[in-house]
């Protein structure tokens, strides 16, 4: 409805800056700073150069100084047939009169050397699509990088000094990521405030503000999981067991040529919508992406064939703004956008999402 | 409607602790914590002993030392029969058939003497409202501390140290309120963030946080202005001719007793709804009152018959807050609350109050 539709140009207007182009900080900002022009308002920023003391960023270009490092403990590792893990993918119900079923898959993941996990991340690192078996994340994100990585911890900072003071705590977590340019993550927002550093390789995102939501095209989906066979090399899909809703952004930005018509036609408030954010975080820069922001994120690895990341969750305010988010979304969205939209697209927005 | 219901509550669970008691600092708060803790949350408090050193917190009580001060400039005085401008009240319209106008009133503003304009406020404070014949608030929001009453600047900080350093500048306007209990200022809200301090004597406010402006029916009233005769001694209330409109806020919250019926089932989403904050500042507290936030000021004089306050405005941020803030004014409200509320009590809350 046209209320909605003012309110992304709104927030795009008033507090944006109306550009698609992210605010960029040659130096880190003073704690004030940071919360007041980026925290409160919630709104994402680049910073460089606040982490060139970490060691990480040199030693971490080594594959024989992480496997060294890391050669005591178990990581977890997430595979997939694909690299799209918690995302919507089609489910094949073997009942050819029926359109495919879409779910919500989980990876299958699995505790494995350290030594072993960057193999299988490197190697696949120069498959082409078609050939790939298998792609492996190294991630888990339940505080990982304190646990699973604590031999690393010294490499770089265990908080980001001037987002702690802003904020007024620690990082609730700080998570490790290590992938290939087959991974990606699907549009989702998190309940925190988020301190993203790119160690290696580079992180290439697109952000939508939280007024946005109903842009995504939230929906339950029924939550399934891959099973990997090392014997086979081969992965099932199965449905939870009892059926569990996941709800999850629709939209694919990255539709394939032959699909992308009819995903535009699909969620025509994504695609004839404003722009999002686009853009690149490089290796030594620190991302931040505000709480309740969209976030979508695809990779290109260093020359070593990775792509590695640490990021820092700190909790999020549950304020007058997300008060105001749970309202938007409770709303139910009636577009003219383009005339292609229609009534039924909308009428579950208003999830518990 | 049952959504925006829902975000009165929401707000109230969430940021503003599901009291209705208002929070109170001992002390001055850091300008981080003032940021992170009241600012960016858009939430109210008061804070004690942040201005003990102000020599006017003893030197003002002297009429004498105000008058021997402020002796060679003349002063902005607002004159109505009743202590209520920049209020909606009926007017007159000689029309018997028709139901009486309300219209947005305006004071009689004259330059006066200092001693004069004290000697007014506090004659008129000992009368009782029936005997009324002139009540009078010395008050100009135009910056008029740092212009009419320069004289006593150094009476009082010229900023207050914490809030200006979480807000990045300096206030905006500085304003001298000299009253007494027959003025009050009716709802509203200011597009500032808002440091009220008093001085003497006390301020009783009723406070309402943005997302209840549906609350308060804004709706658009013709504006008129009192005019003032010293001969007669007489107000008469006219229509500004051409006719232009203010949007402003309906609900009176202490209606007569005779009108309270009338009054609760014209505005049921008020007198029905959650309980507006409620409390006093006294002299040598500072009150912080958020952007946005609808209030309601009465007031209570010291032993010499005066209330006296100093409020600083500061710019606020038009952030994804206010753009919020814009969206809900644009939805209409259709609620069921009680069942007393029709259609087209809400229908043009989307003015651009």
């Amino acid at each position: 409805m046209k209320e909605i539709e003012a309110l992304w140009r709104d927030v795009r207007e008033l507090s944006l800056g109306n550009s698609v182009r992210i605010e960029k900080l040659e130096s880190p900002p003073t704690p004030l700073q940071f919360l007041r022009d980026f925290i409160s308002p919630n709104k994402p920023c680049i910073v460089s150069n606040a982490i060139n003391h970490w060691p990480a960023l040199s030693s971490w270009t080594h594959d024989d100084y992480l496997t060294q490092a890391i050669s005591s403990t178990h990581v977890s590792v997430h595979l997939t047939p694909n690299g799209r893990a918690d995302a919507i993918v089609p489910f094949n119900n073997n009942q050819a009169e029926s359109p495919p079923l879409q779910c919500f898959a989980s990876a299958h993941v699995e505790l494995m050397p350290f030594a072993e996990a960057l193999s299988l991340i490197t190697s696949s690192s120069s498959e082409s699509s078609s050939n790939l078996k298998v792609v492996a994340y190294a991630q888990q994100q339940n505080d990982c990088f304190r646990s699973e990585y604590s031999e690393l911890g010294s490499d770089c900072d265990p908080h980001i000094p001037w987002a702690s003071e802003a904020l007024g705590c620690l990082p609730e977590a700080v998570n490790l990521w290590i992938g290939n340019h087959h991974s990606q993550t699907s549009f989702h927002k998190d309940h925190y405030e988020n301190l993203y550093a790119v160690i290696s390789g580079e992180k290439h995102f697109l952000l939508l503000p939280p007024t946005d939501v109903h842009r995504l095209y939230i929906r339950n989906f029924p939550a399934a999981y891959y099973s990997y066979s090392r014997e086979t090399k081969e992965f099932t899909l199965e449905l939870e067991k009892p059926t569990r809703y996941v709800p999850w952004c629709s939209v694919n930005p990255y539709p394939s040529p032959e699909s992308k018509e009819s995903e535009m036609s699909k969620f025509p408030l994504y695609f004839n919508g404003p722009e999002p954010f686009e853009f690149t975080v490089k290796a030594g820069e620190i991302l931040y992406l505000p709480s309740m922001w969209f976030h979508h994120v695809r990779q290109s690895p260093d020359d070593r064939g990775r792509t590695i990341a640490v990021n820092y969750w700190y909790d999020m305010q549950f304020d007058i703004k997300y008060a105001y988010f749970n309202f938007l979304q409770s709303i139910h969205c009636r577009s003219n956008l383009k005339a292609t939209l229609h009534d039924n697209q909308c009428e579950d927005s208003d999830s518990g999402f």
